[in-house]
């Protein structure tokens, strides 16, 4: 029996880092750069194929990414992994890099078989930020009360209804109720994190989680007050989204597979 | 008698700090956008005064700075250090920043009156650079020995004739001694940085300290050859100039004068 075209094809699983600045985020939109777009055109530029690059989860623009995870076929082309990447960020513009880069198992699925996602929320907290750090991070002029933003992360932490923290929750076809891992808020001088980890998040989550957390942070609203809008399922202007340019991907889990990153 | 206009003058300090990227340095030049140039436009914009702005020392095109100190004096409108500050800011670019302003001596200076600079040189030493660090950071692959560079940095320190380590030795009107008062090279993960603390430096010398520590740590030259190049007193291509985008003036020390930044 003849092998398919498909059994042919190698999978590869990319990890790539990308300055959002200039994206209208991953997903391919005609005549807007893309994260996704301008991937897909480096791949057939050296393999010669119209690939589809598929990654963990979009971004939106302006988002950026440290860890974000794809997969990509190549059908025809016999590519070394090391190789494959030098090519890639020799064709790439310097916002966007391929960190490594892996044989995968045909079936892999740098979505499906994702167990957990890690997002990084960074805000400057002083009354006038470092131009070196000004598209990297949020600036938050008001001293932030990061006791109360503790105490509410806690609260968000586990499985809960996030309808009130969904862009759109009637737009969520598989339902609104998700399991946050963790939501941590640390602070070392100006430089304050939040980080979220968690199976999955609804669209624009983790921007909702922390823009809700800045409000708790400047006192407009209590750490109690979290369980009372979870519990309300409804989103509302108590829950506004931070600006994008401080959020980046950090990291995607996979279960251990043997195919470790090269 | 009447107060002459120079008596009635305030003279500011500021702490300023921007992103070199797109600049062709400090100084003013014509047709060409300079930190410097930009300042003055801004003060003439909020007091309708054409000052210059004198700082600590000039930077050149591309290198960064978190802790420039400059003074200005302005000549007939009444302001509020803390106003001046935010009212600069306010016209400024987001990639120039007064971090601080306070009111100063009539004499102070801000180059004759600083004791002490520090800059930073940072380095990304690993294979790939993460796209949202690329334009601070020089992009070194080759692995590198910082036990090596901490010795060589070691032989730098203190009061040497640095002329192999200045572009341009022969038009260093003040000669080509140099008291160093520190080099420190730290590495944590894929980030290292060289520090780098004195009262003055011959132009680019510290660039060229750079440049030279790099090839040190790639294993081109030993930690043994400093003493040697120091004592040649000649500037060849053994000691290249490290890359603008990768330095920052740090910050300048003045002796206490009672007038802390606000």
């Amino acid at each position: 029996m003849g092998r398919t075209m498909t059994e042919q094809a190698m999978r590869f699983r990319l990890r790539i880092a990308y300055d959002g600045t200039r994206y209208a985020g991953w997903q391919v939109q005609p005549g807007r750069e893309t994260i996704q777009g301008v991937l897909e055109d480096a791949v057939a530029e050296i393999t010669g194929e119209q690939q589809r690059v598929h990654c963990s989860g979009r971004t939106d623009a302006g988002v950026h990414a440290r860890g974000q995870v794809a997969h990509v076929d190549i059908g025809t082309k016999q590519l070394a992994a090391r190789k494959f990447a030098r090519s890639l960020n020799g064709v790439l513009p310097d916002d966007i890099r391929i960190m490594a880069a892996a044989r995968a198992a045909p079936d892999f699925h740098a979505r499906f078989d994702a167990v957990q996602k890690e997002y990084r929320y960074f805000v400057w907290n002083g009354p006038t930020i470092y131009p070196d750090v000004r598209l990297y991070r949020f600036h938050e002029r008001c001293k932030l009360d990061v006791d109360a933003m503790c105490a509410s992360a806690e609260i968000l932490q586990g499985e809960h209804d996030f309808a009130a923290f969904a862009a759109n929750p009637n737009r969520e076809i598989d339902g609104t109720v998700r399991r946050v891992d963790d939501v941590v808020v640390r602070k070392k001088g100006h430089e304050l994190c939040m980080m979220v980890r968690g199976e999955g998040f609804l669209y624009k989550m983790v921007r909702s989680i922390a823009g809700y957390l800045l409000r708790v942070g400047r006192g407009e609203v209590t750490a109690a007050d979290t369980s009372v809008i979870l519990a309300s399922k409804v989103r509302t202007a108590r829950v506004p989204t931070a600006p994008a340019h401080g959020l980046f991907l950090w990291r995607v889990v996979y279960r251990p597979s043997g195919h470790a990153d090269s």
